[in-house]
């Protein structure tokens, strides 16, 4: 029989599964942040830690899997992968590759090897494979270069609504109650003064609150509406600059934004755009632990055809439960 | 003879000048930072070398002054003048006060006790006092706590503008040659990727080329007139909780992003703003030294009766040469 490893390591986790060539998952690991750019020495130790423990599970060995990809949040440049091709290669698997967490999310949320994929958890990205296998990465790296929105954004979007509200530099905002009863404050006064004292942060909890009063304010809907105008733009630009407005594929939304919050209220702001760009795609919320598009693409890479059957035990293994996703973690 | 104290204190330079009542300018020193949020003890030195330049050129002895203003960037609420208080008094003038920067700029862009100020340097900030006395700040702390713009967001913009056409997230943007000139590239992607690899950041001399372009831009005007319509959302608050609507006042301009940049791309957004809030108000651009307004603060509180000539003699001695100012620099 033959064995895959597929690694997805985040900002605040990683998860290794082990498969067997259809696509049954047979063990799970399960540890810490896997973004080396938060820490070398941390990432290696969690991937190691959490592929180990997948393989234990699975009752197999290192030597028995035939190919192991890491999906990592912050294998982004050229800089990044210089420090993380011989990290990955100490921990001895043969046959390996590492991607960005984007490529994984894509291959995990389409069943064809082009197409786009957004991300928007606690921040956001673009990327993008067109059928001549041509790549693009549009943002991941902040506001100053270029992004706009994910969970961290979006919840300082929130307090600084309440704060304009609250001083007359915008209308009165539902999110006041909600701001103010997350943070345990009974005003906004004590809290403004409280988070200047303390040298407080919005906690990107407060990204959620947005959906929460949507229904009902006009504030918290303009913020989502902007998050999914630049998540159009993103995806707008992947398509032109990979010259796949013709095509046919699908634009997979990934993160806890787009997969946990209210569609309604940031989706069809992608929508109008990625299909004036592109009129063939279809918008598809991913469904999948990422972790199944790091086992697919070493199956790809391993030459295997992946059949009808690998997605459905994949789906039956690794699909997203609702109670497992945390908000606004990556 | 009486004489008078003002003392600037900003986040890069404090100026301190020595008049008598007439608004002779008799002595002036000049130190470094004079806001206590980035150093204590060296805001401290700063305030009492300039005082004592100042003094020493005048010829004058810490007893000979009638009243000291002191006017501090980062005197904004109680927590900074519990810290500030003590600091002041142990400079041994035996009449004293503290303000917040903002106030003495108010004081030297009019000649009446009411009006509002917007400040926009390196930050923004507005503030206001209606005839009754009553005062209000609205801004000062920053986008997460509801402000937008100053230089150093402003050259974010401007940086990130150059990031996203090039990306294709915007249309092309007269900016990009500007900003790679002053950055040292030879094209985005070098600056792109040089940016990251050396954490750097924009330098907020980025600002100014906002208005270097503006003219053939829609880029740059676009951020520029968002800078414009946040100013006067806050002037617009500060007017409505004062209850100013019906006053005859000035709307007081300072900080280098109002004096030195081209005021025809923020100025429009400003004053349609302030002029529907309160129909009576007129804009005008602050053109003395802010110490002056900590000159005249000196004045009203020793109870002087501030004369034509005191204006006109501060309007020779401390007006804003334009090659003195420093861009983006409070």
């Amino acid at each position: 029989m033959t064995y895959y490893l597929g690694i997805d390591g985040g900002g605040s986790k990683t998860l290794a599964v082990v498969s067997d060539g259809t696509g049954r998952i047979l063990g799970r690991g399960m540890s810490g942040c896997g973004n080396h750019q938060l820490g070398v020495e941390l990432a290696d130790r969690n991937m190691r830690e959490a592929a180990e423990t997948a393989l234990a599970a699975a009752g197999l060995k290192r030597d028995d899997i035939a190919y192991a990809m890491f999906g990592l949040a912050g294998a982004d440049r050229e800089a990044d992968f210089q420090i993380l091709r011989p990290m990955v290669a100490a921990m001895g698997y043969a046959k390996h590759d590492i991607v960005c967490d984007t490529v994984i999310g894509l291959r995990a949320g389409t069943r064809q090897s082009d197409g786009v994929v957004l991300i928007c958890g606690s921040g956001t990205n673009c990327y993008g494979m067109n059928a001549a296998g041509e790549e693009l990465q549009v943002g991941g790296f902040g506001y100053e270069f270029g992004d706009f929105g994910g969970g961290v954004e979006l919840a300082k979007e929130a307090f600084r609504a309440v704060i304009r509200a609250w001083e007359g530099r915008e209308k009165p905002t539902a999110l006041t109650e909600l701001v103010l009863d997350a943070a345990g404050y009974d005003n906004v006064s004590d809290m403004f003064h409280g988070f200047l004292d303390e040298g407080k942060r919005a906690p990107h909890t407060f990204a959620k609150l947005l959906f929460q009063v949507a229904d009902r304010d006009v504030m918290a809907r303009s913020i989502l509406e902007r998050q999914g105008m630049e998540l159009g733009r993103a995806a707008s630009a992947v398509i032109h600059k990979l010259n796949m407005e013709a095509d046919t594929f699908e634009v997979v939304l990934a993160g806890s934004i787009l997969t946990r919050g209210d569609g309604q209220y940031v989706v069809p702001f992608i929508e109008r755009q990625v299909k004036e760009a592109a009129p063939n795609c279809r918008l598809r919320t991913l469904g999948l632990e990422p972790a199944a598009g790091a086992l697919l693409l070493a199956m790809d890479r391993d030459g295997m055809a992946v059949e009808t059957k690998v997605y459905e035990n994949l789906e039956r293994d690794l699909s997203v439960k609702e109670r497992n996703v945390e908000w606004v973690m990556d």
